[in-house]
């Protein structure tokens, strides 16, 4: 294994090529926060997928682990381009991803992670993202990491741990970070706390019954791109994209002044895919230009603030045994129908209240 | 206005016929929760009305009356039966809640209530549900009570406010409650963890692409019902009812047992719209035989204690002044980069602590 250089050596160095981390972790012994933090600065990848797994686990110690290893890294975060994408399952995210994450670690030698929001469904609890044998090309690539969905968990939860694992990234010295989201309007909001720039994929021919739903995913979206445009394809595209371009003109303009673009391109023929990356710039450029790019970064400061204060307050709660001894309880006098969930609820608050005093 | 009857006088009073709530409410004095508690259990719609409004409310006075009316209704509550209906904008919510409610209404005497959850999307803030004049006919109805959706607000505060709602109104007597979402996937999980039946409407002639949306929500419906199916949709609509039959299939056994059915109506000439109602009736015969109704109360119950935990929590720690204070200080840290997101969080849930103290 690679030595860990200095703490303080910025990252530009070429990261191991993708070797399966669970073969490498178990040859190494349970390695210290400050430890493994050094060698993901250093490019190792091995180190910045034991982090995320720190990150996404719900262990005590392991919490312990994400936190130090978050704190750490701040400092070192906020320099990379942080992008969601979205769209309907079909729409080719994955393999759009990789043609795009492809020609940016190629000719740009950009660094580029792929980070996946997924928040389970509720009966089969199966992700439907995350499967990382689908962007096989750039799971391989030297300069990529692609890290599938933290598997079910809240949205609130899953939420947090991507938030995290984006500082992480960051201080590993990526440049362009995608987070790819499933589009079906639970993670959209979420996801767009979260990034610079939301990216909507879209196919051609979808029917007016979908323009509806779609409508408030639109509405977040900064770029749009109509995907699969090849072939017998490349009529109807031409059609959606004048469709998109006058619906988004019914949508309250945006207070920066931004019209989304609508790009075309094919992720199978490659065409097109640097038109989308050059709307992404251009408006990342205005936003930068105007001030918009770090109010929105304030802003999401400000929420995560919110949402950490949110998921504390809950952690204590929980967190306490006397408490949990009390409301196994009373969970059991609310399913048997003795105690209404709002009197059990005010008691527990009561009684948490009592605790800390 | 109606003399208020005694509190323990159970509902079977015919209401009022609809007047414009403002009209009443600025002729009358404010009336105290005692008050407004006795007239709307004697089916007084205005005095409902005004009860949902203190509930929607986030005025501190307005909290105080509201929670005393939900703790009135404690105890008269539980008894209706509560159908959560979903499907995409277009599909036909209205029509078909205005169809089936005065079915209802009409040779059934049942009281129906319609609630919309609706968390206002992130930009325009517009609220796409709610809008009363959709359902005139069952709006003007004397057994039906028709409440737009809360405007704006979080899901989860939206979820609480219609929890809360649909306590009020099964204290007024009525018997069935429908609760309206608008099918984009962010309020189904809330809706389906508040009713004993969840109704999915769909149209016939939908793409593949909307299928892997609908996905999720597929798996949370009990009943399904395509609608529109008349004139040349029929042919359409029986094709799509054996291919939702065949997707349903693929789906995870329910631990119940149940196969939701895929009914077939038209809000227009009001076939089916019988058939929609019994499939329901089905379903909730079988729930109550094998337990499966009260056991999903039962959950539900909890679920909502927790739900009312997480909103206590939050509740007390922004009610705080001085905190509230602070967190003024630590936001503008926060936007201007001074302070990470994180270490201002852990320092307001440290004072939060030591307030407590």
């Amino acid at each position: 294994m690679r030595e860990p250089s200095a703490l303080s050596e910025l990252p530009g160095v070429e990261p191991l090529p993708s070797v399966n981390p669970r073969l490498r972790v178990k040859a190494t012994p349970k390695a210290s926060a400050e430890d493994l933090f050094v060698r993901l600065r250093a490019g190792d990848r091995v180190a910045l997928a034991r982090a995320i797994t720190a990150i996404e686990s719900t262990r005590p110690e392991d919490r312990v682990m994400a936190e130090s290893l978050v704190d750490a890294s701040l400092p070192f975060s906020g320099q990379a381009v942080r992008i969601g994408v979205t769209g309907v399952p079909g729409v080719g995210k994955s393999t759009f991803l990789e043609a795009l994450g492809t020609h940016l670690t190629g000719r740009l030698e950009q660094r580029v992670a792929v980070l996946a929001v997924d928040p389970s469904s509720e009966r089969s609890g199966g992700s439907i993202l995350g499967d990382k044998s689908r962007m096989s090309k750039l799971a391989s690539d030297p300069r990529a990491y692609v890290r599938p969905s933290p598997s079910r968990g809240s949205l609130g939860g899953v939420t947090r741990k991507t938030r995290e694992t984006l500082l992480v990234c960051e201080a590993a010295g990526f440049d362009v970070l995608f987070v790819e989201t499933v589009g079906v309007g639970q993670s959209e909001v979420a996801v767009h706390s979260m990034v610079d720039c939301f990216l909507l994929l879209m196919l051609a021919g979808a029917g007016d019954e979908l323009q509806g739903m779609k409508r408030g995913i639109m509405e977040m979206a900064d770029v749009l791109a109509i995907t699969k445009v090849d072939g017998e394809n490349r009529a109807a595209a031409r059609i959606a994209q004048a469709n998109y371009r006058n619906a988004l003109h019914l949508f309250p303009r945006s207070p920066t002044g931004w019209t989304p673009p609508v790009a075309l391109c094919s992720a199978m023929s490659g065409e097109g895919i640097v038109d989308v990356w050059f709307e992404i710039q251009a408006y990342l450029s205005q936003m930068r230009r105007s001030g918009a790019f770090e109010d929105r970064r304030a802003e999401q400061a400000v929420e995560w603030m919110h949402a950490e204060i949110h998921d504390g307050l809950t952690a204590r709660f929980y967190a306490d045994p006397e408490l949990r001894e009390r409301m196994r309880a009373e969970e059991v006098a609310v399913r048997s129908g003795q105690r209404t969930a709002h009197r059990a609820a005010q008691a527990l608050l009561a009684e948490f209240r009592e605790g800390v005093r």
